[in-house]
């Protein structure tokens, strides 16, 4: 066995030793617990901030770019909303022992399935402080042992926020070991994806780089998310001013997240009358465009779309950019959302009840939206109060994950001395 | 690419279409073509006989297993029962279009999740060609076009087989490669196994070592299937005749199936009432028997008692073996169960609440029973008329999978231009 083996062998073990207890708490014991938390997170602010400080140092030196840098940020404000966040959480109904189904059987039997917590999970993500402090308070109402692997590049401010609550959840009477940070080079990383056996799930959270590096190298069970290639269909029966809304809103209401719309499709039979409009206000809101021919030939005075490439069809720009071209009909939309999206968010905007049942029924993506913004595809507009991460795998969970999608089942099966004849 | 890469690329693209037909099928059309599938197979007998025996043929030849050879041989009346399991498949409801949860927020979006095929999904199994039939009908009814991979040893009977099935589904109207063989070597599987993006599932079927070769060498997600260590545990407050009931069942009803138990763990408060009479049934009923010291100087006279070593309690024997150890309490057994199982099913006998509470709360399986046989554990047997396999791992599926387990599920949100604010 190589360290990097050996440290997250002894990680996982500490991990399941604390998944035991973790799973036998209340719903009040975890609540009481998440509050202490919170309250832990808010006194350490100081002592964050000064950690967080020699991150954003070293970045600074390092070069790295400044939407970067604003994600590794932690004043006190953001803390206090991370710990605001915990808070919430707590106030979220407990998914551990939910009875999800169960009969009696002929014989007798009583059989039930029950939401229990997976285990051990591990989460690797990029230099995003607030994710280490969700993952821990989600981890804990679900009752799983955490290990945290957040980018190098936030290792210290990393190591202070999980310092401060290892530290709360002792003083509480119950195991540090529910929140464990994953140090180390690549090999470590390496080793936790290969933890088969010891960790129970795997949760990478980032760009599409990250993803497709956990995805291929770990043989641990793994929940794809968060690349997103969202497209906005503008049907011919399409309401102008709802198409105007929504493709504005979902590709500029905060374009760097995974359910940002990165392409619009217009049908031919409304694109004189309707792209001329969206094009002008997209480069009005600073969005670059890359279209087909259809659409450079609409795009009006003074608008610039450039050419698209089939890689502009591909990309998640994540970024004020898009990709437009025109469709002759829906068929012709979803043969581009299947040769292009990431089966994340599709939506379409139309009036047209035969066109939108043939979307929801026909684009196989984790969402489909009739008249509404990509940015739906959330968490928290679901109202599941939290989210660990958007899946677009189709296994286990698909969409966004919040603490039901943490949890596995069990089945109980009660008798009275039943035997198979 | 490979050759095998190219045909297996060329096996899931047209398992792709197929599957967006499959996709939108009403239940009362796959259950018409279940039927006629039933009716082709019956037409079919002669042909699949035929083919059978050219396998049985070569498998006798090559020296197989009786056991192995039994597992393969299909005669006019297993070739009915295949046929009997189509229908019973067509009369299950369609876990398709089934609304799991929905709501409606409060800017008036209407959201709902809703069950849908995976899309395609790989079977990789050993020379079983019942599963094929099996898989065939379960894959048509949750709407998932199927790439089917069975042992070698069953080659001429399972094309025999889809041929029929295949002819049938055409003659229905319905896309051929809803079913398709994946023929060739070792590379063809590896190449299955590693078509991401092409394949939505791979479920291995068959021994540890398939399973864990699937599992390992996958980047397409895997449910893995089936290795059964399986514990019947008699707590010092058993009824002495349901325990002796229980593990006489659990052991010798089917042997050779994941559910049978492979170890009788026995509280030493009882062991000296209880243990003397249960090796002298099991030895009667023909099981070879391996015990710790203290079982070793229970055994009646002439009940052979051998040493059991580490690996007998680890060993999943499938067969008329069992390993037998005294624990000293709840714990321990639990401590035993944590070291050894694998996972799937542990039963307590007890008639003490507060020690079958324990049980079913602490044990970490698929299923974990109370008084009753482990045999249970079984899609049949839980009333859910069909079964794929049985998951022993925790996401996605765990226990008995039947139609639900191959669905994923899409959201679908409904709105009249609602944008975020």
């Amino acid at each position: 066995m190589t360290d990097s083996t050996c440290v997250v062998r002894d990680l996982a073990q500490r991990g399941r030793v604390a998944s035991r207890r973790l799973a036998l708490l209340t719903r009040a014991e975890k609540d009481a617990a998440l509050l202490a938390l919170a309250d832990a997170l808010d006194a350490a602010t100081e002592d964050v901030v000064a950690a967080n400080g020699e991150d954003l140092a070293r970045g600074r030196e390092g070069g790295i770019a400044p939407g970067l840098l604003d994600r590794l940020t932690l004043d006190a404000d953001r803390i206090a909303a991370v710990a605001q966040a915990l808070r919430d959480v707590a106030a979220l109904p407990d998914p551990v022992g939910e009875v999800v189904r169960g009969s009696t059987l002929a014989n007798g039997l009583q059989i039930r399935q029950v939401r229990v917590p997976m285990g051990v999970v591990g989460m690797i993500y990029e230099a995003r402080p607030n994710v280490t402090v969700d993952a821990a308070g989600l981890g804990l109402k679900s009752g799983n042992a955490m290990i945290l692997r957040g980018g190098s590049a936030a290792a210290s401010t990393n190591r202070a926020l999980v310092t401060a609550l290892r530290s709360a959840l002792d003083g509480h009477g119950l195991p540090q070991d529910a929140v464990q940070l994953l140090e180390g080079d690549h090999d470590a990383v390496k080793a936790l994806m290969t933890a088969r056996g010891l960790v129970d799930l795997l949760i990478p959270r980032g760009g599409a780089g990250l993803i497709r590096a956990v995805v291929t190298e770990s043989t641990v069970p793994v929940i794809e998310t968060g690349v997103g290639n969202c497209h906005v269909y503008v049907d011919a029966a399409a309401d102008r001013a709802k198409a105007l809304a929504i493709t504005l809103n979902a590709k500029t209401h905060r374009p760097s997240v995974c359910n940002a719309a990165e392409s619009l499709l217009v049908h031919a039979g409304i694109a004189a009358t309707f792209l001329p409009a969206a094009l002008a206000d997209l480069a009005a809101a600073g969005v670059t465009l890359h279209g087909d021919e259809r659409v450079v030939a609409l795009a009006p005075e003074g608008v610039e779309v450039r050419p698209a490439t089939d890689e502009d069809h591909d990309c998640e720009y994540l970024a004020m950019e898009m990709s437009v071209a025109v469709v002759d009909d829906v068929d012709g939309a979803m043969e581009h959302v299947r040769r292009h999206g990431s089966g994340h968010t599709e939506a379409i905007v139309t009036e047209d009840r035969a066109a939108a049942r043939r979307w929801t029924a026909e684009v196989d993506a984790a969402a489909v939206l009739v008249n509404a913004s990509t940015r739906f595809t959330d968490g928290g507009q679901f109202g599941f109060g939290a989210e660990i991460g958007i899946s677009t795998q189709k296994l286990h969970a698909r969409g966004p994950m919040a603490l039901p999608e943490l949890t596995t089942t069990k089945w109980v099966v009660e008798g009275d001395g039943q035997v198979r004849g």
